[in-house]
């Protein structure tokens, strides 16, 4: 347009940015999915993949900016809340031994495979413990994000993964705390201890009367209100509130809104979840294609990363679908399977412990590139992955929400 | 927690930002709107307060930082949508010819009044132009929502309001253009005619023929298309399109997400009207205390700037009210009153005319801080004005979107 103004283009630039990035990054998330569910394969790869193509891996188009950040965040912060919304916490106690069992060998495999992997390329043990410390966090949003879709959250395996997934963050916390204590040289048992309290204490006492304290709470909130959609409002600062005391505590901000969630899932009328929903799906492919944003394949240049990466892409898979399939076994090889692939996406928390390691100086700015490839890699194979495991689970009519238009 | 591991301290920091943010300016919005209500005031001055309260002019515990900047525009985009999906375009060209002379007079008397205002406390030609170019564009949000919470969408001074805030914004944007070739000190005469042509074109095109193109093309597309909540995925698409589309001919992007909205009405099912709404209900508070935020009270230490700043915020009220009064007073002096008042709130157009002066070097500061005032200030007094005036209107069951929670 050359015969444009001047200040009008000088401007269009700034004033155009957040219709343009909302435009690619959504458009193309939900073109991808449309042809990946074309190709018989899930939706939400395409969504992921569609960040890799706008990221700088090849486009760099869109760079996971400030705002692109923000909201992935409130997208997986609105995706595990609706899960949450349809899960009763007593179903999570009730399965609460076996998911307890999952997360712990589920965490313990990973952590060493980590270890060794990196101990056998030559890496010093900091760097390999801290390797394997950035392999333990179960990220649940992809599976979720599946079942939900699918209409698969009420089947037993899942309600082991979501339990098994909270108990899991907890236990990766840990693990990270212990590994940085490592990489200061001294190890401050108070410090760990009053960790392990603070988040294991947070997590249960939402679960257990998280519950029964909104059933009275809301309804007696509503009716002293006088402004409309009072119930959606609470139930959003009850999301944020909780999700910022998780990360206070030190646990993912999207444990406390599935906490959120899960809380609120027996006062939530039908309009607040209609209203959740509408959120989630503007926000979700912003979590998705974020995923892929963070991905450069210029990391990838030498061939002993290359390898490397493999390798500890298996691992990372082997080790959750092995260690968290044995934990689930006493339920049969069927349930076994889907609860060890439900547990294989990493995501930011693997990426945030790299993170830590490489501002420690303890880990290489390589290692951090292979880290986020294994994250990124584990969210691609596992949703294909979970159809296969759950392909003879009828969806339940329940969750209509999530698969009817 | 002085027990806590710093490195969780340290990492919290980052990670709690968009948790925190989300609480403090969406819940404190919410407090403040329960507050207002109580008194009898709108909901949404309270919200605008909130955002006052936040920012730097009080409490300064948020600023208007990018995430916060985005949210803002993206809750003005799903507000402007959803009372597009609200509004027939028929319906608006049925008052096109009164709505026109509705926002010639409401954005000449304006004009001419900053000019006068500024010329008389003796600023130069050039200065006292941009201002009054910077009080000539109606912000039609405030009072699209307070019309489409109160269930006056319906009546029709509210669609001539809306019709006119369409045409006031292309107008706008035609005395941006001529002041700022004043200021460069030549009027490009092909440029102008370009930017009218292609404003007027883009609207009215959209306008006329976008209703029938979505009638016609979104069934297409949803029966070809097998993701889910295909409708809705594709309404976002258009809007997030048609408000960059709008930035590019150089109107306001809300311009774009109406006429998307409104092309889009006869189309949509209810579906897509309850998910929209819970996109609104999250990202309106961020529009509303986004405005708040930009005051900084500490701009209006000396008491020149005060007085000019008054005087401004009662002649742009002022000039509104008649000269859109005016060109409404044919329908009876209760329509003309609602047609006025409706038309008073300036908003980020005005504030980004100031901020091309100040970047042109023909605005100082202080002059930018009065129009952010006044801005601020028509924002605030437009809501109680407009329950005055609408008063003995019946809201329509149509609207029970916004009426019943």
């Amino acid at each position: 347009m050359p015969f444009f103004p001047a200040f009008i283009l000088a401007n269009a630039g700034e004033a155009a940015h957040v219709p343009l990035v909302l435009l690619l990054v959504f458009g193309t998330a939900k073109v991808f999915a449309e042809i990946c569910e074309r190709f018989g394969q899930p939706g939400i790869v395409g969504e992921i993949l569609a960040g890799v193509l706008l990221g700088p891996s090849i486009l760099n188009w869109v760079q996971p900016d400030q705002i692109l950040i923000a909201l992935a965040e409130m997208g997986a912060m609105f995706l595990l809340f609706r899960v949450g919304l349809e899960v009763r916490a007593s179903e999570l106690f009730r399965v609460g031994k076996t998911a307890l069992l999952v997360a712990v060998l589920g965490v313990a495999l990973p952590f060493f495979a980590g270890w060794i992997v990196l101990a056998m390329e030559g890496a010093g043990r900091i760097e390999a413990v801290f390797v394997g410390a950035a392999m333990v966090a179960t990220s649940v949003g992809i599976t979720a994000q599946v079942l939900a879709s699918k209409g698969w959250l009420e089947h037993r395996a899942s309600k082991i993964i979501l339990a098994a997934a909270v108990i899991d963050d907890v236990l990766g916390l840990l693990v990270l705390a212990f590994v940085s204590n490592l990489a200061k040289g001294h190890v401050d048992v108070l410090g760990l201890t009053a960790t392990a309290v603070l988040a294991c204490g947070f997590t249960l006492i939402i679960a257990k009367f998280g519950t029964r304290a909104f059933q009275r709470v809301v309804p007696e909130i509503e009716r002293n209100v006088s402004t409309k959609e009072a119930q959606f409002n609470l139930a959003l600062i009850l999301l944020f509130g909780l999700s910022l005391l998780a990360v206070y505590v030190g646990v993912a901000a999207i444990i406390g809104a599935f906490l959120a969630g899960m809380a609120f899932s027996e006062t939530a009328d039908r309009r607040v979840q209609d209203l959740a929903h509408g959120t989630s799906e503007l926000l979700v492919p912003f979590f998705l294609a974020g995923i892929g944003l963070r991905l450069n394949i210029s990391d990838f240049a030498s061939g002993s990363i290359i390898v490397i990466s493999v390798i500890l892409l298996i691992a990372a898979a082997l080790t959750k679908l092995i260690g968290c399939g044995l934990g689930a076994l006493t339920l049969g090889r069927g349930d076994a399977l889907r609860v060890g692939v439900g547990m294989i996406p990493r995501g930011e928390v693997g990426m945030v412990v790299a993170q830590i390691g490489l501002s420690m100086g303890v880990i290489p700015g390589p290692i951090y590139a292979v880290v986020v490839f294994m994250a990124i890699g584990t969210t691609l194979i596992a949703p294909p992955l979970l159809n296969y495991a759950y392909r003879n689970c009828a969806p339940r009519a329940a969750e209509e929400d999530f698969t009817l238009a």
